[in-house]
């Protein structure tokens, strides 16, 4: 019988060339592919949500697959976390209609981005930030911030080279938690992301923090749509896809 | 003029075989003073707090070390940032009196040890906790952590093969907090420890969340002052030595 599996994944991104399966590189993608190739002896192509780029983490990233199986989705999830390497790990695997599809059925994504201010850098949990040492001026980044929500054109910070036709998305969250004296988390949560579009965000946004740009130059940004007004392109290490919606 | 500085460390243990400088393998005392040759063109030797063993953390060791010098605290800390690996981090430097001794001065030392409780481990920050799959009995667990809170002898939990002269520690704090529904952190604060004592605790305090042994069975092991009777030694990867106080 064909079933549909929905799997929620996390990874460490550190040592990937990103989501997507390669011919060469070692992806997210093409890992649980192989895993699922052992346990099945079937070449099974999963779908992900998204891609994620080279060096970026996820805590809940979705992928689907269909597989004509006797299979229980304890089995896979069993069988999958024993297969995986420990950076990769399927945190829930369910049987879903046959016709979820996990990047079609998308409501919305959440994404995380960590700063670690302080003039001396972390040694731990150094893979998961981006460390910036000059002192952020917060309360800009957080007006700047503000200014994304609700639906507007993301063109100004969009990844150049991979042009979307349509590059209007609705953002729903977009916040500044500082959980310690250190940390600070963007939270953002969207209909949909353009590629490079969360770490051009940050990117923006940390110049608003050093008082390079003020937070209504980062309002012109947007507004503009001009990619070349736009900050520098945040750190991969930083970003973690934390939730997919349905 | 001869000088004594303080350095307060931060460090990842993760691929360092413990603090203590050895002929052939990486150390984190090996790399410090390698850096400090760099700096100095003279052969340091520098004191740490006590050692830490292969894969364990520190966001607060603390070493000095004496040198006949007219550079200032700051550039010390500068320079050696930029000649360190990036898992390993000053994060302070300051001159102090010459007659300061980072091991003999030790009031008291405060680690903490991190247990990520859930069926299934993490891909992130695995590097950094023990992943225990069964339900820990959290009540139980700080019953018994209770017991070892005084002035006790410690035999029991002290590793084989390295006995001290006296094994008897005074222990301030001993607490589990609960900091989400998957992570446990054990705190505890002594005047000193045993070789392997905290690893040799959390690993029969886990035995008394998991129902192995009971907090009395605990108060009984610590007693007896019998080494075979303690659980099996945690794995280093939870263990960080927060702050050293002088």
């Amino acid at each position: 019988m064909i079933r549909n599996f929905k799997l929620t994944i996390e990874y460490d991104g550190t040592g990937y060339h990103g989501w997507q399966r390669q011919k060469k590189d070692t992806t997210i993608q093409g890992e649980i592919e192989k895993a699922l190739e052992i346990m099945t002896a079937k070449r099974i192509v999963i779908t992900g949500s998204g891609r994620t780029d080279a060096g970026v983490h996820a805590r809940g990233q979705v992928a689907s697959f269909h597989c004509d199986t006797d299979l229980m989705p304890e089995t896979f999830l069993k069988g999958l976390n024993s297969l995986l390497p420990e950076d990769i790990v399927i945190r829930e695997c369910r049987q879903v209609e046959n016709t979820f599809h996990a990047r079609y059925n998308v409501k919305s994504k959440v994404y995380h981005y960590k700063v670690y201010n302080h003039p001396i850098p972390p040694a731990i949990n150094r893979l998961y930030v981006w460390s910036i040492r000059k002192q952020l001026n917060i309360k800009a980044m957080r007006t700047a911030s503000s200014y994304i929500i609700g639906s507007h054109d993301f063109k100004a910070f969009e990844g150049t080279g991979s042009p979307r036709a349509h590059t209007t998305r609705h953002v729903m969250v977009a916040d500044i938690v500082k959980s310690d004296s250190r940390l600070l988390t963007f939270c953002i949560e969207a209909d949909g992301f353009l590629r490079y579009m969360v770490r051009n965000i940050v990117g923006t946004l940390v110049d608003v923090g050093l008082g390079k740009r003020s937070p209504v130059d980062f309002k012109q940004i947007l507004i503009s749509g001009d990619r070349t007004k736009a900050g520098a392109t945040a750190p991969a290490s930083g970003l973690c896809l934390m939730e997919v919606k349905y």
